[in-house]
């Protein structure tokens, strides 16, 4: 399958997400329980040294994880982030970063996901973070 | 103390936080082990249902523990997190949120951390995340 | 209340597990979303220094943890570990070791959980560890 | 390179702790950034189900990332954990079972490591746990 095949419903659900345009963050997968969401470095997501601030590197870890259970489950359904774990292994220094989430289990009440963080600059390729974590599906209406 | 005692180099630190002013936030305290954050709930900082995203919320409170990890330390030493969990408790809605992070135990080189996030609707106040982790002293020139 | 009001099934439940048998843990109280346990520092409960294993300080934490979340729920229900986090603060050296889970925050399908353990030699107590975390409330019979 | 090639120190410092003996542990293998060990489910380590304790999955899977550390350090040095996130995919149920450490960043203040936990039950294998964590170098002599 493309990286760019992607459910309607989950395109909506990430256009609908302001955080993501305020990252400049792109959905370039999400089927099959992995997702993938790409995102530059831009001057507002900074932290004190200039690196990429560690919410933009849970954020684009913690939504690529969450999208990747979405894809597991019939449309229609919502998930959230119950709790997610990250470690910081270098920092946010690149071009773009790009975050793979993927479903470890999924299940009726609850889905236990992996994300990986990979700064991009140029040809290279460096792992910054690792997050896992539990989603929960809940119902789409109420929050 | 008055919360507003706040040494000069943790305001600046915080004040070279471009995804700070992105979020729209403002320290509030930093002293003795205890660090306060908030931010409003703004346009930009959303999920797909118009709550704050997890990123917000995780991005409020790190910085709150990193912060509070810091206000123990020497002027000119640095911390970045290791890694930290967030358990997200309830839907990030209010007029805008408060992070209060705290030091459990500091160490040469270790600090672990904790903080809480609460959203804050007129007079009611409402706990929506709890974060534990790491924060690690480094050098400040290097990154 | 007093310490050693423990609801049967949950003292049941607690005789059941035969690991806290082989820590010569006790159940010291359990009501009201609180819930603690003793434990000495026996011979077979040890790392490669002589202090007691993660897995011990684990182990009565996340058993804590669950009865707390336990004690809030009807008579019949059972609690599972969905996933915990520990911080190690120090080894674990001491006569003794007192954990003490609290609940965060009750829900029908997820609870928020935190403990924390302390070692006690003589007089003195000393925090060893801090655990994050959730259990999921299951039905009693499959597993 | 073979299973069962582990440094005499590893074994050494595993066959020290008296916790991996209690569980019946076995170190299987220990080099290159990986370790395993094996444990049965014996008659002591089990929750109120008759199902392997959580401490028991726990204190396999976080002692083979800690060797799955230490063995990409020079002989002589010794590895805590500084923290460690469970999160439990199903019941401890099988014959015995397996955890996999493995390192994914070693450093000279802090490894990040990850485990995963199988149940194991005639030919058929399931994946019980994973953990994702921190270890920390330390001085072999004082703790």
């Amino acid at each position: 399958m493309p990286d760019n095949l992607i459910a309607p419903h989950i395109q909506t659900s990430f256009d609908r997400q302001s955080m993501m345009a305020t990252f400049g963050a792109t959905l370039v997968a999400a089927a099959d329980g992995r997702a993938v969401i790409r995102a530059p470095l831009m001057p507002g997501v900074r932290q004190q040294h200039g690196a990429g601030h560690a919410a933009l590197t849970f954020g684009i870890g913690d939504t690529a994880a969450g999208y990747a259970a979405l894809s597991l489950m019939p449309a229609g359904r919502e998930v959230m982030t119950a709790e997610i774990k990250i470690n910081l292994l270098s920092p946010a220094l690149g071009d773009w970063f790009e975050a793979v989430g993927e479903v470890v289990k999924t299940g009726r009440r609850l889905s236990v996901v992996r994300a990986e963080v990979v700064a991009i600059t140029g040809a290279t390729r460096k792992t910054i973070a690792i997050l896992q974590g539990t989603m929960v599906p809940v119902d789409p209406a109420p929050e």
